[in-house]
């Protein structure tokens, strides 16, 4: 594990203690959904190793990449390598997880929109054979 | 004028030549606007002494400073001094300008919402002695 220094714009935040995480994520909220912004912005940071639930979003989320390298996967389909000035656009209604590659440090921003007033579906974890296995590549 | 080492996550892009900014001022697209998102997402790097015209936005715009130091000015307020970290709400409808202070870059993330198919209402430039007189501070 390295121990990469906090380069990213936006504070680290308070450790992420909802359960549907693996390993350490910290959270900054950025920006609550109001009038004219109807989506939710959060800073993440994921230590190595630290990785969401799989899970879906209604409306789709748009991720930007601020520091470190991890990986993005939809289900069934091989994960992609994620590093710092990457936007991942995730579509509606896909099963998807992001997080920390093994040995380096992921930061992100997150744009989540709303459908009515959800934005997000909760699944099971990213097992370590799942994650072991993306590692690998 | 400082020549601050660029230490932003995202590309400085392409020189803004469309008439509505002072000085150099440098743009990265980072997401068009689709069916899930109602908005366009940018990344903007003004240069020491850089700034946007006045102007509005119909359905707001939220920026997100990833590095230096600058101003956010209301017409009739006073301007408020924005660094990396910060995050700037800007309200519908409101005349107002942002940029780089007088010697430092500013650098931030820009998340303009549509109102149908507009996003902003260009005015007139911020004038030298109106940018002259917010540096003071």
């Amino acid at each position: 594990m390295t121990t990469d220094p906090n380069t990213s714009p936006f504070p680290k935040g308070e450790k992420i203690t909802n359960g549907y995480f693996t390993g350490n994520a910290f959270l900054t909220p950025l920006l609550a959904r109001d009038k004219n912004n109807d989506f939710v912005l959060v800073n993440v940071t994921f230590e190595a190793g630290a990785r969401t639930n799989w899970h879906t979003h209604p409306k789709g989320q748009v991720l930007l990449v601020t520091e470190g390298v991890g990986f993005y996967q939809e289900k069934g389909k091989p994960a992609q390598r994620i590093k710092t000035g990457d936007v991942v656009n995730i579509p509606e209604l896909v099963e998807h997880w992001h997080g920390a590659s093994a040995t380096h440090k992921l930061v992100h921003i997150a744009i989540t929109n709303y459908q009515g007033d959800n934005n997000v579906v909760w699944l099971s974890p990213v097992s370590d054979e799942e994650y072991t296995e993306v590692n690998k590549h």
